[in-house]
């Protein structure tokens, strides 16, 4: 080693901007998947806090580490507002922590999954295995590689008692799943205690408040049910993320199943009775702001 | 402008790191202020999306956008669990925001903080204003330069009937305010239905989470009702932070006045009766952690 080598080998960061002037960034401890697909730019990296975390473009989607409280909120508050669901439909959700979660109700009978991105679920499976074995070994799921736009379009009946819409921001190449076309064909193909679950971004920073503005107006026009609920997301934009509870004539709290929630005897890290209640409790400023829809 | 002048002036950042391998970061627009105190240095900058921001030491203290979560959840919860509450003592907030919090209220009668900082007291009122002005202006308030430990210790009567501890954190120069000697001089001087809030940190990383538990259990050993409630914290620590709400009698939920609080008419930008609720329902991992105490 002579003087010139620093101490380090390199020291790499992946920095994730909230806007120009804030950002959170990750220590890539070593990049373990680098792929451009028809879609979008694939990028895996190891980090030591948060293992291994995945990149898509310029969006990060999923950590190892804190993926548990993304995926508890994403499937238990619908499953605990309606036990009895059988056939869910999940559009994306690649890396397939949805499904996992969804598989470990024994009630669920069918799982279909309709995702656009084959590279996706294929480095996942690789990289992410604790999300992702669920995409081989479930015998429930049924895989579809395709575009969920279409899917919900060519779909005939109100087959699915829960579309859970686990996508990209608006600005990726999920950006069609916030149109008014893709929510009223999602309302047409729920059965009628159907409940649609989806991203609804953040509330804190201009740019993602603009987007949770948009998707709700547009949700609240076709669904007489239309809230809004979050968690702490560690690795999201200021820490707090949101999702639609959207439905047909459930709702979350009023109809909440706590005690036939707990009879499912399910081990979650995150999710309780509490966190479901308290999740929908909107901060004023986030209240003020999707009330003026 | 030669060529080797770079496009931007400069381009200097703050970064506050989780640990090792994870940081929040806030360009600096302008640093407005350094100074090195008896206890700690100060830094005061301006950030294009968070206005000014305070470290003290390495650690970020407040920012002007996100302070009224940190101040409503400070104040309100405790207010509301007690609207009949007379007499405070703030040990800390030298930025002014929790005092400003409480002097909204005409039913207090007295505030008394006592921050050990005259500097940190002084620099707020020049770059943070809509903080610190309450500091200056309000006659229910008395501010002591000193030592908390020793003035809660000297306190001979049962005078107050809220206690916050708005400190720095447990590793800073507040450190002596996470112990039990000091909590129990907190009881001693409380009234019979006095509750104090503290400092807890954060539950997710795991260097907050096991100051987050050290507080509970020397808390927990002295005060009969010793929860634990949280709120989205933008510019902290994983997106979410804790306070302890401690008291010799009444619990923040089954005693909560909700209608009474909001008949004081206050209006809030975070804090409203759905998130006291909620605030209190803990994920699972951070239950099974404080559970262990």
């Amino acid at each position: 080693m002579n003087k010139f080598t620093p101490m380090r080998e390199f020291d790499y960061w992946y920095s994730e901007y909230m806007n120009d002037n804030v950002k959170l960034s990750f220590e890539m401890d070593e990049i373990i998947h680098v792929e451009k697909s028809d879609f979008q730019k694939i990028t895996i990296f190891r980090n030591k806090d948060f293992g291994n975390i995945m990149i898509l473009d310029s969006y990060l989607q999923v950590t190892e580490k804190d993926e548990f409280i993304y995926h508890d909120m994403i499937v238990h508050p619908a499953m605990a507002t309606n036990p009895d669901i059988k056939d869910v439909l999940i559009i994306g959700g690649g890396d397939g922590g949805t499904a996992r979660e969804l598989s470990r109700y024994p009630s669920i009978e069918k799982i279909h999954m309709v995702e656009i991105d084959e590279a996706v679920v294929n480095a996942c499976k690789k990289y992410m295995p604790t999300m992702a074995t669920v995409l081989t070994k479930e015998p429930r799921l049924a895989l579809t590689i395709g575009d969920g736009i279409d899917f919900v379009k060519k779909t005939e009946t109100s087959c699915y008692d829960l579309i859970i819409v686990d996508s990209t921001d608006p600005t990726g190449p999920g950006g069609s799943l916030f149109t008014m076309g893709f929510y009223e064909n999602c309302y047409r193909i729920l059965r009628e205690k159907g409940i649609l679950v989806n991203q609804h971004e953040g509330g804190f920073y201009e740019e993602d408040a603009v987007e949770m503005v948009k998707a709700h107006e547009k949700i609240k026009k076709i669904f007489p049910i239309a809230k809004v609920y979050g968690f702490n997301a560690p690795s999201y934009s200021s820490g707090y993320w949101y999702f639609g509870f959207a439905s047909k004539v459930l709702d979350p709290i009023d109809d909440f199943q706590e005690q036939k929630w707990n009879e499912f005897k399910l081990e979650t890290k995150y999710y309780n009775s509490e966190i479901h209640k308290g999740a929908f409790a909107l901060p004023n400023y986030v209240k003020n702001r999707l009330k003026s829809v």
